[in-house]
């Protein structure tokens, strides 16, 4: 399928100009009906049943585990659907055996889901350094190497910040923790939907991410394990091998990640969409939003009173971004793109408050974010709107 | 609407006998029509944006979160959405801060998922104080009598089996319990979709259940508190009030339990679901499935080879009813009823496998569980296949 002939399957898009896409994406109709027809034609729970619909159900949900596994290249390893990435992250959190004097690397971009469960481990004696990036948020290898050390247990970074866009380096970081026996956990929320990516390349230990930012449906997740060496965090239906009164044997593999009846329609849904980003293909979305990304940074340079927060590359980057004006909180920014031109962006801080108050930026920023469904003319839409909105200003 | 006409509303009951509500129940066409509603028309995150989808996404996810609390009498207390029952229990076992010498008190009746997770706190030095039933799987508050002292923490108890249907004195347990000081934690996972509950009523302390049991879409669940006094396991995107690079305040309410996007249109699918409970009447569907039980009972228990494991009597169970047959395993039985009538029953342990053992039953039961679509006609082919069945075994 060519990029240009997606729009006519996200029928929002008919209607206004969808650029949130770091929040959660839009889904295409042929996931919606991948999840009717569960809900409508062979609805079943999963696992031990002998029924057809039970069967059926079962069948679909691991083929669609399968190809959510092997689209972020991840076949050599054990992945555990999840509800959100917050959670992927909390079960590596909760997962880790920590002890007093461990230190654990996270950096001042992390979302505050990859960033507040290590401060808390602070009650266990865990120590946790801050990396810090360089003006326009670019995250320098550098800085890991003369923090990382063999006190460091675990190291978790953003693949792509959600408010600044950057890519980080995490294969050099990875190298990095490597050398130190430190375990590396790579953030993948913002990357995967927008960019190809390879957990095996990149060598990382843990990798999280959302389905609902890649077109899936709402609670879902990933978090995908190089080893299934996590303590789980839950215990019940399914992950378990045999059980008696007095003690029990957990399964192996990735049922013992996933206690419970899981999303299974919404696991199929994002099966479906990772069909759906192949047909397309990554490289293709991929290059669609280095093309919008290079025009909406153009566009918004040129007009006075805007700043753009982050970095103006566009290789390293995906298809957020940031921006303050003069004189005018974000919240009102995007509360008139939405009034005067139909235009959803979001605005503040973008769950990031320690990024904020390192780039002084306390009421946060306007936040415009891209993905396949999006074209040309939705971003000279934006930037004629924010024109208007500076002339107004001045 | 009249419980008759419900049947429409669910196609799967045009092409085959779905008799395994207890495992997942079916999902009406409207909520999957509210479902699709969310993913196409007004699909965005909830929380902080202004722009309009996210401010009705916002709205409706509330409205289907205080529904979904007010249907299980909650409004005092406080409800997390969670993705399924067993991680709705898991908050609890994580989120007590347990010291050595704890007890907690199960029960032999529970399913994996209230059974485990208690064993498994073991590794903090909390002892296990396990309830027996009687022989027909009924619970005898007088054993809660002699086994809940000063040192028990907390009884985890289901409010009706998966396995045997009986419902069990939470209430009776629930004032021994809080004579010691004693937290009740009651898994409605099988109570909630079938009979009226009243969580305030009932007096516990946490209540869980499933979304997916009760007309719900998949990877939804809930778990309700009295007050909300558990540490919570995720912490990130959206629970939080305010953070720096050195700490956090978490934010009071229900919002400290659901770190990171929840499953918003699955929690708005819930809502209608419970709307669509509403209409039809808990107490009409609690009517119409004591009929159907009491004829599932009348019927299998003149066939001879036929044995009805757990309690006859009609008033304290639910519509679930376990049975085995001489000289066949469950599985064989589960198979034939689908081959030969198109009848979808659960076989096997049901994830009850220390219940299993204490009943001599190592192959487990096939289980028959009713919902608001059955009606008497599948009952009479239920009955009528096991007939030929049983006369193929003589």
């Amino acid at each position: 399928m060519r990029i240009e002939e997606s729009r006519k399957d996200f029928p929002i898009t008919n209607d206004l100009i969808y650029l949130d896409s770091a929040a959660t994406s839009l889904t295409p109709i042929q996931v919606v009906n991948e999840m009717n027809d569960y809900d409508l034609r062979y609805r079943a729970n999963i696992g031990r049943g002998v029924h057809r619909l039970s069967v059926v159900a079962t069948e679909r949900y691991k083929n669609a585990h399968d190809k959510i596994k092997t689209f972020i290249g991840g076949d050599g390893g054990t992945l555990a659907v999840t509800k959100n990435t917050t959670e992927a992250i909390g079960m590596v959190a909760g997962g880790i055996r920590w002890e007093s004097g461990d230190r654990v690397v996270a950096t001042v971009l992390e979302h505050h889901s990859n960033f507040l469960p290590w401060l808390r481990l602070r009650e266990y004696g865990v120590k946790i350094d801050i990396v810090r990036p360089d003006s326009d948020g670019y995250l320098n290898p550098d800085s890991f190497e003369s923090v990382i050390s063999d006190k460091t247990r675990l190291a978790a970074i953003t693949h792509a910040s959600n408010v600044l866009g950057n890519i980080t380096p995490v294969k050099e970081i990875a190298d990095i923790c490597h050398q130190h026996d430190a375990l590396l956990l790579v953030d993948g929320a913002q990357s995967v939907p927008h960019i190809p990516v390879d957990v095996s390349d990149i060598g990382c230990d843990y990798f999280s991410f959302s389905g609902h930012k890649m077109l899936g449906p709402t609670g879902t997740g990933g978090l995908w394990m190089r080893r299934p060496d996590l303590k789980p965090l839950h215990i019940g239906g399914g992950s378990i091998e045999s059980a008696t009164a007095e003690n029990f044997t957990a399964a192996s593999g990735e049922e013992k990640y996933e206690a419970g009846t899981p999303p299974v329609g919404g696991t199929i849904g994002l099966g479906r969409a990772v069909d759906y980003l192949n047909d397309i293909g990554m490289d293709t979305i991929r290059r669609h939003e280095e093309r919008l990304t290079g025009r909406i940074i153009d566009g918004l340079s040129a007009i006075d009173h805007v700043k753009i927060v982050g970095p103006y590359f566009d290789e390293r980057r995906i298809g957020v971004v940031s921006f303050v004006m003069d004189g005018m909180h974000p919240h009102e920014v995007a509360h008139i793109l939405d009034e005067a031109s139909a235009i959803m962006v979001r605005s503040g801080e973008h769950c990031c408050m320690p990024l904020m108050q390192h780039l002084g930026l306390e009421s946060g920023t306007v936040r415009v974010s891209t993905y396949l469904y999006n074209n040309p003319e939705e971003v000279d839409m934006l930037t004629a709107t924010i024109e208007e909105i500076s002339r107004k200003v001045s």
